[in-house]
């Protein structure tokens, strides 16, 4: 039992405490004249014994003892790391204060987790938040994202200067309302929307473990570093962290160590009325390491000992549980909902500064305490420089594996790369684009040193395998296909995350496009944060048949159409398929999603990577002068509908442009000229066919043109059949042509 | 511990079976000609010893040894049973060889339990499948249909018959592919996306203990029901089954019984390469009752006595882990993640048929088999005759209570409730339409029996509590505040199963409108299965300020505009949302989606329910002869911007009509004559403006027209800096006006 094993682990880490204890005399020596004292030993409003007792399970966990660890710095006096905690605690509370908007109760009650780990655990370079092998932390309750903030400050991150902490919250300020990578040096992820930081702490975790297993040398572990994580009671009762930690479980991710800031308090009020689960049995059951710190308020020892502990365990992920009190030092409102997402107050305010004992002005940062925290800036420096020095080592060495993790730290890729592109003529044999796809990774993976992924358990109908390849598992950590199980939100959330390692990683995932319904919450996040994931979604329409309506997708397109940000592209055969790969690989600040068929379709005249390219783009015409009788517009599996209509209409006499419509986002960015020479503005007879919702249409084929498209959810019945009956067809392409011109 | 409990409930249970076990040579004397007898009880291929022992976490687990259960009949021979079981199976085996398409695997695996729950165990009326008293069934891995078809079809459901099951997954059939209750009486929820059904069957589990301890009298149980789920590795894997399952846990829904059809098989294959984690322990840490049947296949005792214990657990739900093998019977495939998905082929059902003794012709129900099953309609029958007497019974002596009840069996509302709804004038005080939804709420709860819900953790912000209600928690669930945590994919399916327990059960719930994101998985089937909840998402724009992009939808109100058989409303005002209210009740079979705002909004002149009825109308117009020169059309929290502009633009003589567009559904199902009434196809210039994207504006605005809105993510910012910075201004429309006209 995981239990018993820890416990053993842990009495055999119980060594002397190497921290000096400051005497109450020495703590009394810092000069705070109008109040008695640091109080911050004396216990807060609700005593967490109380707490403690009501948790369930809490027998088979481990209670670490006062025991010390190994740190950067082991001679800082305790009531200097108080000083320092208390800091952090009023950076945050006087940024909300003065935002008058914002979470002032995490950061109060985990800024001594937040202060040991900044301070004493994490290996960073605050003048370069870019540095390859940086430890990773992830604030998966993002709202606390003051905590944050106000440690990358005190670290001597150039991102947030004092005056970026008076602008918190504040338009086009480096110190938004939740962590945002793309605005905060120093930020890894993007978080706020609970669950997602803790899945893509499970990504940066998979990440390292990959490179390290596929890089490091017995003489050099070039890859080396820690994931850690901040998480919340709320990111613990949404569904896609039990995704993501159990697949971090089943990878037997050593180097993730998550601290679950346990305080009972939720937004409507203590978590008895909705959480009463046993957490920690929970994490065991899913292969973690589990300790509980009970004290997280001011045990210190108890903190760092946990983290001496994780270490130790090489081959589970860590959940340590961190009992706190929200809002600690409020006098009146910690331990309630009132402090989770408001300012106190300024009453309230003064209150907690008598409390606390803090004599100083708002945003003040004591010159001890700035002094102690300077050391990081020289100390990272240190730090990167030897990294340097011993990446020069390894590439000496070993230049071949140098030049591969050079190109993933980078994001530059090996030049040609795009040659590896298949390419096809109409005479190839007709393919589902699932399996041209598949083609494409196969391709891809052998230039793109980067290029990982996998699916939620359909890998063999989303033909995503690397043949190359093994799995990414437990004991085979340097392979590259990756098996996320049925876990959708899980597997997009581990892919910003993998994405975000590092530029040059580029993940892929995949399932059947309908379940991207499941992953919204992700994928979203991909196109906010600008993390470049590829997802890979098959069975992209009625075309899939017989699974029937829960299984195909009606308004998926338009809804992804509708996302900034995003590209959205449906390519209709070989060659638009692998345009949409070329797009996507040379998106990186953008996520694709490749909607790609179930059912074979052929190779069609005219079609191109460099057509995908530019989004929307002629197949086929037989007009002059720019004046089409009519526009016949598809994408995706309906591009050979429309191909099909315009041969049997110039049979006719009349003249037909065909335009594949792979991607709007792409073609919205051609020039007017470009577009004016695709979709001319005085052609106004355009039908448009799509097995999709035909909402957002009428913008592409105008008011006196038809889109031909589905409106209702499927059915189950033959994909043949389900064509003919919704009407998706040549001859109705045809008739509405002929109502139009 | 809940396994040492469970360990000694079922040694106490330990009872001589009152099976007839049938002696081999009676089981010979069936006449199956070609054939050297009955070999189910031979083992297949693959021992469920070697697949037990990879499972970690076993010992805590209960194994049942051979006993018995309670049945409604125990005297059938087991050799009839094991026929029962195998014209299940090849009912199954048969429906997806004809269709060339589904799933063999889960029916072939699942035919005991199945066999015992609709045989021996739940308590029906086929020629009803309404029963207001029913036991509810959900197959929550809808993908094994069959199992539910074969059982329905010999339980004498209508809805199956023989042409039926030869229709499977065929146009226009009451089989489709997965399980469909729109489609096929006895079919309960929709189910296919995995974890949808069990957390609908949570929903089932919450609504029939809600009503119990509403209606139940010491001396008449009124509501009395079970709620039985089989969900399998893939239901298991997703984390929306997590969410729910943690909230069945909390409060104690002692009638859930969930089979874990354990069977070591996803698609991808093994479990083993993505699946590890101890699910037992899992569902001990979530409060549940869990027992293990090791021997799924031919433990018909094992089966029963674990359905005997978990009834006899009354404070929590149960999970019985069955271990089975996939495809059981095939000799070839079974064990093996080909029999999951694809038809055995003529080769492979031969072989099954020779392996499993099986002589018929395919889809034949041998004459013992039917014999014994048709005692199910007169029995059914009899139960509901018995239920209308004892409600009858009810009625006489609890004539209000009975009043209420019927009005949830039935889906009639009390006549005038509409009357509740609110008013509002220009001169009511300015609110944030989350204000005004919490009025309709309290004002609704006091005329509809059946209106129920909560909110995801943001009650205090999403503004949803009945005030005059306490929590539905274990203790007390006989009241209607929902409290669900933050886990908003499994409230939804959760708020499906209590909208299709019963037609006059109407429940809400409530989120960011941007986490719908969260939940978009069940809000589809909502759609789809026409469950009619209302989705109270509040925080509906950039409007909510400071929390940022993470936070502030964009593409959400086009996303649902795209998504069939679904209500998107945005409210305006105080009659607007009175407005939206009456829609949503009066659509049962059509959720409802209500966008609402964080900032309060003044009412304004011109605004109504009827109006809202019409999904688009006219709050004020100078024009005359259906002519105005411009018409600037607005929803929520815009269109007091638009009546601003109109103001204006009329001070400079322009003829402005003013146009509130709070659902386009509802416009479109409006006459012609009422659409042209509204907007005239001769009027060209017509500005929109909405505070999300423009995506699918085109069409309403028309290719001359101009649609003002976000086309790119948020930013944290008080509120009205970020509509000054984005353009979402009366200066904006009044600037689009004069370019237009």
């Amino acid at each position: 039992m995981a239990s018993s094993s820890s416990l053993h682990l842990s009495q055999a880490l119980l060594a002397p405490a190497v921290y000096l204890h400051g005497s109450s005399s020495e703590r009394m020596s810092l000069s705070f004249p109008s109040f008695s004292g640091l109080k911050s030993h004396s216990p807060c409003k609700a005593p967490t014994t109380s707490a403690v007792s009501r948790r369930r399970g809490a027998s088979s966990t481990t209670l670490v003892r006062a025991t010390a660890v190994e740190t950067l710095d082991q001679t800082t006096e305790v009531s200097l790391v108080e000083k320092s905690i208390n800091t952090i605690r009023f950076l945050a509370i006087d940024s909300v204060e003065k935002a008058n908007s914002g979470h002032p109760g995490l950061p109060m009650g985990c800024a001594p987790m937040g202060h040991i780990l900044y301070d004493e655990v994490m290996r960073y370079n605050p003048k370069n938040p870019a540095w390859f092998n940086r430890d990773r932390f992830v604030l998966s309750a993002g709202h606390g994202c003051m905590l944050q903030y106000a440690l990358l400050h005190l670290a001597g991150y150039d991102s947030v200067k004092e005056e970026d902490l008076k602008a918190f919250r504040q338009w086009g300020s480096t110190t938004p309302g939740h962590p945002e990578n793309f605005e905060t040096p120093g930020v890894e992820v993007t978080t706020g929307p609970l669950g997602q930081g803790i899945a893509n702490a499970v990504g940066l975790a998979l990440a390292e473990r990959h490179l390290a297993a596929r890089f490091n040398k017995p003489d050099n572990e070039i890859v080396d570093h820690y994931t850690y994580v901040i998480l919340g009671d709320g990111c613990n009762m949404e569904g896609i962290s039990n995704e993501a930690c159990s697949l971090a479980g089943h990878w037997g991710l050593g180097k993730l160590i998550a601290f679950y800031d346990d305080n009972h308090i939720s937004i409507d009020g203590d978590t008895q009325i909705a959480f009463t689960e046993s957490v920690d049995k929970r994490f065991e059951a899913l292969g973690w390491h589990v300790i509980w710190v009970k004290n997280g308020n001011t045990g210190y020892d108890d903190i760092r000992a946990a983290i001496k502990e994780a270490k130790a365990v090489k081959d589970k992920p860590t959940l340590i549980k961190v009992t706190t009190t929200i809002g600690y030092g409020s006098p009146n409102k910690a331990n309630s909902y009132s402090v989770h997402g408001s300012a106190l107050g300024a009453k309230e305010v003064d209150a907690t500064r008598k409390n606390l004992g803090w004599p100083y002005e708002p945003f003040h940062v004591p010159e001890d305490v700035k002094k102690h925290w300077s050391r990081h800036v020289p100390d990272g420096a240190k730090l990167e420089a030897e990294w340097n020095a011993k990446f020069a080592e390894y590439e000496k060495k070993y230049s071949e594996e140098a030049a591969e993790l050079k190109s993933i730290i980078s994001g530059e890729f090996p030049a040609g790369w795009q040659k590896a592109l298949p390419t096809y003529t109409p005479e190839s044999p007709a393919d589902a684009t699932r399996n041209l796809s598949q083609q494409n990774l196969n391709a891809l993976v052998k230039v793109l040193p980067g290029l990982l992924g996998g699916s939620a358990d359909l890998a063999s109908s989303n033909m995503t395998l690397l043949k190359s390849y093994g799995d990414f598992q437990k004991d085979t950590p340097e392979e590259r296909n990756v098996r996320f199980g049925v876990r959708e939100h899980g597997m997009g959330a581990i892919c910003n995350g993998i994405a975000l390692h590092s530029p040059g990683l580029i993940p892929y995932c995949a399932t059947f496009f309908v379940f991207t319904d499941y992953m919204r919450g992700a994928i979203r996040i991909s196109a906010l944060s600008e993390a470049g994931v590829i997802y890979v979604m098959t069975h992209d329409s009625i075309g899939l048949g017989e699974d029937g309506p829960t299984h195909q997708p009606i308004e998926h397109l338009a809804s992804f159409r509708a996302m900034p940000n995003i590209l959205m592209l449906r390519p209709a055969d070989g060659n638009e398929t692998a345009g949409a790969y070329k797009v996507a690989v040379l998106n990186r600040k953008r996520p694709s999603i490749l909607a790609l068929s179930r059912q074979k379709l052929p190779n069609l005249p005219g079609t191109s990577i460099e057509g995908v390219e530019k989004g929307g783009y002629i197949i086929s015409d037989n007009s002059s002068g720019n004046k089409p009788d009519v526009i016949l517009i598809g994408t995706g599996s309906e591009l050979e509908i429309v191909a099909a209509a315009a041969e049997d209409l110039r049979k006719e006499g009349k003249a037909v442009r065909v335009v594949s419509f792979v991607s709007w986002e792409l073609f919205d960015e051609q020039s007017d000229e470009y577009k004016e020479s695709v979709l001319p503005a005085s052609v106004s007879a355009r039908v448009s066919i799509e097995a999709g919702s035909t909402f957002g249409w009428g913008k592409i084929v105008g008011s006196k043109g038809k889109a031909i498209g589905i409106d209702r959810f499927g059915a189950s019945a033959p994909a043949g059949k389900i064509y003919k009956e919704y009407g998706i067809t040549k001859e109705a392409v045809i008739a509405a042509t002929k109502e139009l011109s």
